[in-house]
């Protein structure tokens, strides 16, 4: 089944202790669009500036990705310029440049109506509400946010997370959210704001699924999917959105919504994540295959499983 | 088989949001105890002062721990204070009194000769492997070290790090001992010192057992356990050292020293150290049955494993 994904293409300078490239294909949308690509159908809505060419489209295009929603603008694609220093959890960032980001409202195209999986990347949480507002017929759809809009929009932010089914954020977000330094409690707290479930991503530690009482199943209990102690880490840019593309796309793959469904993609999320940080910018998701993805996710689970 | 436990036993003051205690049995010897006693005998070694009582002593004595290696000394015993913040992840120390502790020579008592399993807590290196090379007929040693020993006496550490089997250390302290930032890769160079396995404890997200490759089993996959996501944590002191005497605890319960068994091991430490952080010292440690315990252990499999 169809997943849309509304979010942002972009264009960016990445410096890692493993080197640095300039104006290489990034953003969330595309992120999540090619690891999405290896599980399902995939539809984008974003905007791009005069730059973005042919070949650029043509990465998603390979990846089999309808690109008939991305609007182009006059002016420049977003730009972000960002470094990594040693321990590689965090960016700092060089420059923002928002360019035609700054302007964008999503449109739909009206060959997207049918579509039934829908992820909102990090955007203004109106801009999320509304884009959910306007699709009949979505099964579920997942959601994103960050700090800027925790703290600046937090009116918003909390109409969107009604809209919300799976909400994907971090730790910090989710105790910023909270207001509540207890992770777990932090966790009940988000949940009773809407959404049915709470992905927690832990960065290098993995990621924690929280199931509000009786959402896509019975019990309370959560779930834990690692990542992988990965060597070479050469640019964690995209590692949560590529994240989010293998956890959503790999429900829509699948015909019903139950939590054993939520886990298995919780792994995938898990495995797209671990792929994406092994080269710079979008590289690594492009060459995939489907076999690569299940070895891999063979060894999540080796990593996890007793005997 | 009989487990021995050289290390500190102490009397702690404890702050944490959820209250405070004063003169609390503590130390990693007596966590370390008090945990491996529910999978198998474990044996002491350490100094306590006038004022360690018969009710002290009693508390071991219940989970049928062989005190006859605590040795009194003139004075007083190790006393330590601390408070919690709100993130419970790192205690802030209020005083550190050595005491009794600060000249500890350990003594091995002639009935503890046909130990075989040891374990050794954080101590001076030096004593450590004086200890190690003492004991006959041990069939996996595993070791505790802190940033003071890595920093302070890195010559005395190499040699100890020659001695033990399994090393249980942080992120932090991994990272130190390798002097290098990628946790994976700092893992590797661990090892390459001395132990066969490295246990990294990761505090709230759970624990890696990274193996030598041909140590106890083929293959070079690293393994992880989780933690709970606990929503009430009274007091975080202790955490490390009961997830070691569950491990070590469960290991020396076994006949065979293998992957699975050292993976399960990895299990049984975090259902410890999740019980530990319950109430404040050791009290949740003193009641515990080994059936609450297998339940635990049945949740986090139910947190990590698919169906």
């Amino acid at each position: 089944m169809s997943i849309l994904v509304v979010g942002s293409v972009a264009f960016d300078n990445i410096a890692s202790p493993s080197g640095r490239v300039e104006n290489v294909l990034g953003g969330a949308a595309t992120y999540f669009a090619l690891a999405a690509s290896y599980f399902t159908r995939v539809r984008v809505v974003a905007v791009v500036g005069d730059d973005f060419t042919a070949d650029h489209e043509n990465v998603m295009k390979k990846r089999d990705v309808d690109t008939r929603g991305i609007e182009r603008a006059p002016g420049k694609t977003f730009r972000w310029g960002g470094r990594y220093t040693d321990n590689l959890s965090e960016a700092k960032t060089d420059f923002t440049d928002l360019n035609v980001f700054e302007k964008f409202q999503p449109k739909i195209p009206k060959e997207y109506a049918d579509t039934q999986f829908l992820f909102l990347a990090n955007i203004h949480p109106s801009l999320q509400a509304a884009v959910r507002h306007e699709m009949d017929g979505i099964r579920l759809t997942g959601g994103d946010t960050m700090n800027y809009w925790i703290n600046g929009t937090p009116r918003e932010l909390a109409e969107m997370l009604k809209l919300v089914n799976v909400l994907l954020i971090n730790d910090t977000e989710t105790k910023m959210i909270a207001k509540e330094p207890n992770l777990p409690r932090a966790a009940q707290k988000v949940l009773a704001m809407g959404p049915q479930a709470l992905v927690i991503k832990h960065g290098e530690y993995g990621a924690t699924i929280f199931f509000r009482d009786g959402a896509f199943g019975s019990g309370h209990h959560p779930f834990r999917a690692p990542s992988l102690p990965i060597e070479e880490v050469q640019d964690p840019t995209g590692a949560g959105d590529s994240f989010a593309g293998g956890f959503m796309g790999y429900i829509a793959s699948q015909g019903e919504l139950n939590r054993e469904v939520l886990k298995r993609a919780l792994f995938y999320g898990g495995v797209m994540g671990s792929f994406a940080v092994e080269r710079f910018g979008t590289e690594r998701l492009q060459d995939l295959t489907r076999e690569e993805i299940d070895a891999r996710f063979q060894v999540f689970r080796e990593l996890t499983h007793l005997a």
